[in-house]
């Protein structure tokens, strides 16, 4: 990914960076007018200082839910945060404590991994499985978790769960007694026919919803997500809470989150276009040694190399970074991450120096 | 102060608000550039993403201490929040319980009077009576505080506290064993030839320091603070938290304070002499029935208007909005503060329609 000022610079010369979450594109110019424009303007307290929903933010975020996926969040159940991460932290700080299980997907999105092993709360891995080209998975015995932490769709293998997924799922949850936790970020990255289905639309009481403009729009820096805490008594958890411990959202975040939410859909149309034929462009490029399900969503393809260690390799042989899949916990050993957010020249080179190397 | 999109606008048409503690004025050109070339770079993930220091602005901050305050602060010390408030809230949380007392001058900046009562840590007064031109204290038994929350310069009177006073707060907290949280937020802000003093160069190892360049270079939406973290123990207990729960620094905030803290100090000078003509022209131009005592930092005027409720008879009559002193604390009833953050134009309107009221 390219980088400027304050940006990443411990890339080597030379190699091409497929590793990081972010894309190796601009963002909308709907997004870049109105943070130019905020730049010139005010730069004083926003009205919603005070206000945890961040006011046009929360709006903005209930209407593209319901346009795009027919669900009515409620606008006074939406809080703020840095990302998603930091809300991931915030909720098990209120509503769990250290001991207490957390079912999650794995191969799983690493910080969360992270999150998960610095708090205590002990993983239980939900598999996922090859399936022909897709992935399959079995709930195993949840019994001594209290929350399932859901990333849908998924990181790093690009599923997109089925509404029958959720719905036994949500039999798990319901059964265990379970909060839902439900990392919606890549949402906006679905490539048609599949269908993103919110949780909070199957299980409304239980779920916390996460998401942020940031991923499908590239705004990574912005540092600005928001919560919609479907569970009344998680949001009497964090009301006991002092009221901006957790800090509070932005101009430029809430200008560019509602700038993308609101303007941004003509690009972002463009832009999945231009995944999905990077998508297929790698399915049909990849030597047949390498084990590659197309990604129902996300720009990350999860790509079976067959033996630990070949990131290492490809840095060093093909000079391109994509993430060990070690980090990704089990069933992560024998991949590799590779981000195909760039152009259609930059995928080429990659591959270019990739596949002799896979081959 | 204007307003425009997201912005206040909960003002009535024709009245002029002199309350809220930001400047009716533009920021400083280096910043709005800064920000501008951030908005059309690259907005994703930065350098210093997981770096609870954000990178170039705990060096900014350092620099900017050591060459106008001769203090050198321990970047490894430092962490971001989004605003004082919240690391106010954040320090009480990991360091103190609900009863301990926390001692702050009085009148005090009203939020933190809100989050001492939210958290159930009673407030010990450290009344500021007046003295002459210049306001005093006497430091009360602190039995049963954990912590004094210093705010220098003192906001709402705009006292500068001298060594002395400092060195008498030092001696009370060693005895007492109190963590000293110091807001010098307004520290960019004193006229000379009064002279800011960090807390920290006192008590190094007792002193957590708070501060922003949001007031000084009139940032307020940007929601990016620093504290410096001198106590050890105040670290660890930090460090024993998840390491996002507070949430993290974004792009924007950081671009303006290093601009703002490394380019910003011609566009500062100029408005800290506005505000130095503005601060006597009130002098020059209030009755001598109103108690003024010409502050030695700040752009606000604490203004002893011999009885309560005068805030709401000048917001009606005089069609100014002040601040009502009530909220401040003990001794702020027969007060309002004013901000006088705007053009010699404002200043001049808003005593136009004071002064009949007040006289």
């Amino acid at each position: 990914m390219k980088r400027d000022g304050l940006k990443w610079s411990k890339v080597a010369p030379g190699v091409i960076p497929a590793w990081v979450a972010d894309m190796d594109l601009p963002t909308a110019p709907a997004v870049v007018d109105a943070l130019k424009a905020r730049a010139e303007g005010d730069l004083g307290y926003p009205t919603w200082l005070d206000n945890h929903q961040a006011g046009p933010m929360s709006e903005a975020f209930a209407e593209r839910m319901a346009g795009k996926f027919g669900w009515v969040p409620d606008i006074e159940h939406c809080r703020t945060y840095s990302d998603i991460n930091q809300a991931l932290q915030v909720f098990l700080q209120v509503w769990t404590r250290p001991g207490d299980g957390v079912a999650l997907h794995t191969p799983a999105y690493h910080p969360f991994l992270g999150t998960l092993a610095g708090m205590d709360r002990p993983m239980r891995p939900i598999q996922l499985e090859p399936d022909g080209d897709s992935w399959r998975f079995e709930v195993p015995d949840l019994r001594g978790c209290r929350v399932l932490l859901l990333v849908n769709p998924h990181n790093p293998t690009g599923r997109v769960f089925t509404r029958a997924e959720l719905e036994l799922l949500a039999e798990h949850a319901v059964r265990h007694d379970l909060l839902v936790i439900s990392d919606e970020i890549h949402a906006d990255l679905v490539y048609a026919p599949n269908r993103h289905i919110p949780f909070a639309t199957i299980l409304p009481d239980r779920t916390v919803t996460l998401t942020s403009a940031t991923k499908a729009f590239n705004l990574g820096g912005i540092r600005c997500s928001i919560a919609h805490v479907g569970a009344p008594e998680v949001r009497k958890a964090l009301e006991e809470q002092p009221p901006f411990v957790y800090g509070s959202a932005h101009l430029f975040g809430v200008e560019a989150t509602v700038a993308a939410w609101r303007h941004g859909d003509t690009w972002l149309a463009e832009t999945v276009a231009l995944l999905d034929r990077n998508r297929h462009t790698l399915a049909a490029r990849l030597p047949g040694t390498v084990g590659y399900r197309v990604p129902e969503a996300t720009y990350l393809a999860w790509l079976d190399v067959g033996r630990p260690g070949v990131a290492d390799v490809l840095e060093r042989e093909a000079r391109v970074l994509l993430n060990d899949g070690a980090a990704f916990g089990p069933g992560g050993d024998d991949y590799v991450r590779l981000n195909f957010a760039t152009t259609e020249d930059t995928v080429a080179q990659i591959l270019d120096r990739i596949v002799p190397v896979l081959a």
